[in-house]
């Protein structure tokens, strides 16, 4: 079981800092996480189950040589985009935060199947919609091969199927002491958008319409997902935010990570928020989105030191910036050091849409 | 794509008879079936689709001697089902729409994900969705092998997938002048149970305990669908009532049929309901529900008239009721005959939520 939202940041309440006191604990006694795990995660009964829930896809056995990817996610209006949001850039994203998924496990992207809840049946708006779902799934190869439309507050649904070669999908339990902890492309534009688009920083027009693209029209990273099978060790996608998602590595490869705030990769955006006062509302903003901003669709994957060069011959293949950010540990946490070598604590959390507000 | 309502009821303004005056066209222009077709509808560009959008579920290429089935179903609160509705049987009835698009394809149920908006984190009502669901996916195999949650309007969504022994999946397309049209179980119930819930029609109370068991907890008729592998020619569930149902059957298939509404089988609490006076309100709603109630979940499949013995035996074998209603004919219309043998006209349409209310 996945989840992500479009607002992890920070809520009302609990300051702005990544220092600040936080209102709630980082893990309330039922968070979403706890509340999946304990009513739907089961022993999977068949055999043919190779990883059920808890990855960024279920794998699922199909033959002596492949195994099928199956992941869903389901975007609400008012939660996951606003109403009167671009149905163009909505089907975009829908198709975009699945391919995520399957890129996150190694996967060729197949099969996709649609369902939807609408308010009402505007041609207009299912014609723009869909022009953005299928460009994408074009771009990718995938067939939209069944769905179910029915009238209701607008929910949309998408399910992707994808394969791997068998044995070769890129799991969260694979990290090793000592592996490298690598990001694609740059982190927290998405939220930087956002916290923008809210009046929470002022971004200029330039850098407002970059980190926006990013968050309307996220590039899920298919063939660097593809290209790390047999390379990466773990693998998963930025959509919680990076501390957020990397700890999911951790608890599944029961290891730990030391981050340097400073390497993570930054976009001229970020740069440019980054650039306000240290200790301002605006600076504490912007670090929160760069270490736990959600809604990325970049790889965070980790691999032994061996295969560096590897990897950034595979970035510049298929020019996609990947950036060493830090490295696993024995310890079981998550250290992650600012500007001077100074953890920073409490940790952001991942956002928890359950959470009491 | 498919979609159902828990609503495919005679709208205000259209008179309550089947014969009565229809205030909208029968195929208004652009309804829910033209708009899918429309904008979700295209050509598989992956050779491994050997059946897309357009019948109970897709049929994708495996290996030399398996094909899969996906399908996926989305219910939505206060369209699907009304709030407050018990947790436990949304959770079965989710499964089993499932379920019963699977049967309806002649396949083993496999694998299940689960998407889920939900307003709050009701432990209490999670662990009884939860209980209902898993305890209809642990009747037929199926294991949840994912999904996704988020806050939102109440909406559940299950895409399930399973499997056929390659080219054995029943269509909507195999049809031929000569068969006959079978049905499972008995027609209308759901329909009339909500009828009842809606004043609309009065039953007595085990009349409305059974009907509406049949509106909460659908069976679907997954074993029957198994063992008519290799002898229905087509199949479909009722899923949004027999005429409009059968009706896909007979557009793909390129044929019609003629139906003996006499001959449909009936529950007690059919039976009690067109016990009223005909011509009455009362009699002309139990008659409606019965052609094109909805939400039955059972199968409706056509078959040469070679294997009524064997399909009369595999009804008996696994306990569920198949009975002879009808004929298909070369002519492409479906007639459905009253009593008399005289053809109701107009014919009750299929329930179509986007139409205009």
């Amino acid at each position: 079981m996945r989840r992500r939202e479009a607002c992890p940041l920070p809520l009302a309440g609990e300051g702005q800092g990544e220092g600040a006191p936080q209102a709630r604990p980082y893990n309330p006694p039922m968070n979403e996480f706890a509340l999946i795990a304990r009513h739907f995660t089961r022993k999977p009964r068949d055999a043919d189950v190779i990883l059920g829930v808890g990855d960024d896809a279920a794998v699922l056995r199909v033959d002596a040589d492949r195994e099928w990817l199956a992941t869903v996610d389901m975007m609400v209006e008012g939660r996951h985009f606003v109403a009167g949001a671009d149905p163009r850039n909505l089907g975009h994203k829908l198709m975009a935060v699945n391919l995520s998924d399957i890129a996150a496990m190694g996967g060729r992207p197949r099969f996709a199947l649609l369902a939807g809840a609408l308010p009402d049946s505007d041609d207009a708006w299912l014609a723009a919609f869909a022009e953005g779902l299928f460009a994408l799934a074009d771009a990718h190869g995938v067939d939209v091969v069944g769905g179910d439309t029915t009238r209701g507050p607008r929910t949309l649904c998408v399910t992707l199927l994808g394969d791997v070669p068998r044995g070769a999908a890129l799991r969260r339990s694979g990290a090793r002491a000592g592996d490298d902890v690598w990001v694609s492309g740059t982190l927290g534009d998405a939220m930087l958008a956002l916290a923008a688009i809210d009046g929470r920083i002022a971004l200029s027009p330039a850098a407002l319409v970059a980190a926006r693209l990013r968050l309307d029209a996220p590039t899920p990273r298919v063939a660097l997902g593809e290209a790390l099978r047999g390379i990466a060790s773990a693998a998963i996608d930025v959509s919680d935010g990076l501390c957020g998602d990397l700890a999911h590595i951790l608890d599944a490869s029961n290891v730990g990570a030391s981050i340097r705030r400073a390497d993570l990769p930054r976009s001229a955006a970020m740069d440019e928020a980054l650039g306000a006062d240290a200790g301002t509302t605006a600076y504490d903003i912007a670090l929160h989105c760069l270490v736990a901003g959600g809604d990325d669709y970049e790889l965070c994957f980790t691999a032994p030191s061996r295969a560096r060069a590897q990897i950034d011959a595979i970035g510049e293949t298929l020019r996609v910036r990947v950036t060493r950010a830090g490295v696993i540990t024995a310890a079981r946490a998550l250290a992650l050091c600012d500007e001077h070598g100074r953890p920073v604590t409490p940790l952001p959390r991942a956002y928890d849409h359950f959470a009491a507000a």
